[in-house]
């Protein structure tokens, strides 16, 4: 099962592509879309729309994994990344993808099996589950190859992911 | 120039189109689409966007006005609204058309010339300067039609809008 994962946002955009088969984790790709903070925040959302079409018909992912939004201090910044979020769960639906919801919370039991597992930890358990050399820059990129895994491991009939095939 | 206003829901979406030609306007359609509350947010995003990407091809507006999300005590349902607003504000920039926003402030200050107006004297005069008989329902169809003729006033060389023909 190919899943992609999307760490929504209306500036920088996390995405990951991973395998999972038979409880190993495999990552096909990952990156960074930007938008150009001078441009109408219309365009920057029909940018984003645009690529997250684009790496959908590249990679051809199952599903896709979406983080929630938390909602901070700041709801000027919610707001904008709700509308952010908007735009790419509409470009993943209209590529007939399912997709699927997970909270920081849960994403974090996922991947460090305790809720309140600090950044460094997830990006320390990323890089760890998926054979990578270092952890993905930038952070929104390790974000979503997060909820990508976090998807992989509930939706795996077992409950069980493998930190490596030895394991 | 044809003007498609939008008031933007992720329950209801009110939509308004009219023609602003020689100081004057006319309707051209109006309506609000619904989503199923029982459907998932994602499909009811596809949904928003699907039924607004057919509204531009039917009728073939040059512009699309927006109005702006007013920040209300619950931030739960901002979030979701701007979402909605996403998606539609993506549905609109892909088909290539130019997109404005508005305050509710511009709004009211656009129809009734005081940005306090309440909600019954913005309504008057949408049914007073689109020659309707009735003011439109929902209450978002309204609104949408309000935000057009916004448009269609601050984009009107002279500044000035008739209320009808003879005047």
């Amino acid at each position: 099962m190919r899943i992609l994962g999307i760490d929504p946002g209306y500036a920088i955009l996390g995405y990951g592509i991973v395998d999972f088969n038979n409880s190993h984790y495999d990552v096909a790709g990952y990156g960074a879309v930007t938008t150009d903070k001078d441009q109408e925040m219309s365009l920057r959302l029909k940018h984003l729309y645009s690529e997250i079409s684009n790496i959908i018909d590249l990679y051809k992912p199952d599903a896709v994994a979406v983080e929630e939004l938390f909602f901070n201090k700041n709801a000027k910044t919610a707001i904008l990344v709700a509308q952010a979020r908007g735009a790419v769960i509409t470009a993943c639906v209209n590529k007939g993808l399912p997709l699927y919801e997970y909270t920081p919370l849960q994403i974090k039991q996922a991947l460090v099996g305790y809720g309140r597992a600090d950044k460094q930890q997830v990006q320390y358990m990323v890089k760890l589950i998926l054979h990578l050399n270092e952890v993905p820059k930038p952070d929104d990129t390790a974000d979503a190859l997060a909820v990508a895994v976090c998807h992989g491991n509930s939706s795996n009939a077992s409950g069980i992911f493998r930190i490596d095939s030895g394991v």
